[in-house]
């Protein structure tokens, strides 16, 4: 099932402005939102409406709240948000990174008590599309286990990062985890077993059931995911728990905020963290110079030698901005339980559902 | 086999002064290689020590290079090594990160044309004792395969952090490979086949024979190691090739410097490069209080429930850290081959070889 790409965005555009976020800010957070279905990555799209239309309407997210800047020098500061919309504090938060960039050469902006804030990658590209370099994490509630652990001690903890390249901007998001939740929902769903490696059950044992390991995540029984390289240490795993570990102390610890495993445990509030950069990479060379070695080098890695079987090898970011491309002005994929979803929340703002038309 | 760290510690300074390194440099030398052998990473420790002889001897390392600035800005700096030993070049970039952090928040230097530097963690714990944020990454020599490729673009291509923490450091290092090519090594001498998802024959299939895998690296011929998350995307591996992409851009590609893709590719230099940088995290807030909330989100870690048949869970730096303190005054092992070598480096360099007794 698809809705068209303009009707989506004025749909989410009306939702936001019933819970009172003015024009502007409703545009911002739709833009957020629907970036995520524009490069395929729908669990941060508009399939999210439900989960921040519970957040909002139980003020876990402040419709009013002001970020305020606690700590500040030219190249950097610490932002305490209480509890504002995430991509309102994303798009805040990088702007600041990229005006201290472009005055400084760098901003690094720290983030405590905010919310989800979509896709890492929308906050990146920002700053790429300024010809600068863009970094981003954020920390979530946790859901990874340490190596050899059994309790999850981590979030999904997405790194993202973004420089300007031609024809393609090299933009990396990723979860420091072996997958995200939603990998594991999709596998329940289809009754598939999970692969190895993929996630631990309540004793820290290797687990392939689904079912069991999504209950216990929810129940907060204990186990839950592997970080990126899997279980153990024989395919890397203390790597990929370090990567966690170190999202958590750019966007929690040096902001004062709460680590993943203290995200979400208290009513009222996620205590979600962030972390920004915006780097001015003419602070190395002649900027036209080290934009052409970047897409020389991912221009050689595209052309390199593929695997028997494949006749391509993407490098990071390529793929989505095809898609965005294609479904810009067209249509988002939508499933019909998310479709429902958001004709209830319709009703229970008083707004039409009109655009939500199947094509 | 074990020989005595201080004379260890002895022989190596001799040897580098043997080179024609001046007393101060082959200190620093000798300490870098060693700190690898008290952290128990013999691979880059002191059994590297022929490699460099080959290097040195062979002129693609230059004794008396001088590393020159290209670039520079307050919190900035673009480093020609000039071929220089990557050791003195990584201590001198990282005190350059250091000053520059002291005075402006941050420094970030990039460096090209260098060498191999020994272990990543050396130089960010350089700047975590001074207490400060260390970052560092090195390129290598291309082993790593994209995902759906068959021909290595990127190298081990380390990635390290280290932060100010009590008890102990948080110390990360790791490549951002799924295994470094010295674990390939192993499983060859031992005759045992490797593990799914660590390695590609030349054809870019999925391969688990240690000797195929080898010699197609010796010899250029295709294939090689799997990125972190291992072949293809079930378990992640588009992501770990993602890192080493990072990893080459803010060493090589932001340094006008060689891609892993283009290192060791001519005769007389291997044009390895850099990237250190050091943050104050004052500029975030109060250091104490940053410092105790990182003390205290590791020690929720090390605290946290431990996987049925684990006692123990570590957090990055620890173990290094507790061997170190066993080593440092006592011993180091030393395999009876390297010992050989050593030895044989000692009469060709006319120099002593009796502090290598093994005990």
């Amino acid at each position: 099932m698809f809705i068209d790409t303009q009707k989506a965005r004025c749909f989410c555009e009306m939702v936001f402005k019933a819970y009172g976020f003015s024009a502007d800010e409703s545009k911002i957070i739709t833009d957020v939102l629907l970036m995520a279905d524009l490069y395929g990555i729908e669990s941060h799209g508009i399939h999210r409406l439900v989960r921040y239309h519970e957040e909002i309407t139980s003020n876990q997210v402040c419709v009013n709240a002001k970020v305020e800047t606690v700590h500040e020098t030219p190249i950097s500061a610490c932002l305490e948000a209480n509890k504002a919309m995430g991509q309102l504090v994303g798009v805040y938060a990088m702007n600041m990174a990229i005006e201290k960039a472009k005055k400084s050469g760098c901003g690094m902006i720290t983030v405590r008590n905010s919310n989800h804030y979509g896709i890492a990658s929308y906050y990146t590209e920002l700053a790429s599309a300024q010809d600068l370099i863009g970094v981003s994490m954020t920390n979530t509630e946790a859901i990874c286990v340490p190596t050899f652990g059994s309790q999850a001690m981590t979030g999904t903890n997405a790194q993202a990062l973004a420089m300007p390249a031609d024809p393609f901007t090299f933009s990396y998001d990723a979860s420091t985890t072996v997958v995200p939740r939603g990998k594991l929902e999709v596998y329940r769903k289809n009754g598939q077993p999970l692969p190895d490696n993929w996630a631990l059950d309540a004793n820290g044992n290797p687990c392939n059931d689904a079912a069991v390991v999504v209950d216990n995540i929810i129940a907060k029984a204990g186990g839950g995911i592997a970080p990126l390289g899997g279980l153990g240490m024989l395919h890397g795993g203390h790597k990929g728990y370090g990567l966690s570990i170190i999202v958590d102390m750019f966007s929690a610890v040096i902001s004062s905020g709460l680590t993943s495993n203290h995200v979400n445990r208290k009513p009222g509030s996620t205590g979600i963290c962030h972390y920004f950069m915006a780097i001015d990479y003419g602070i190395f060379g002649d900027k036209t110079s080290i934009r052409n070695g970047m897409s020389k080098f991912l221009q050689e890695i595209r052309d390199s030698r593929k695997a028997e079987g494949h006749s391509r090898i993407y490098t990071h970011g390529e793929k989505e901005s095809e898609l965005k491309a294609q479904r810009e002005n067209g249509q988002i994929p939508i499933n019909e339980k998310t479709l429902e979803e958001m004709k209830n929340i319709a009703a229970k703002l008083k707004i039409s559902a009109e655009p939500l038309i199947a094509v």
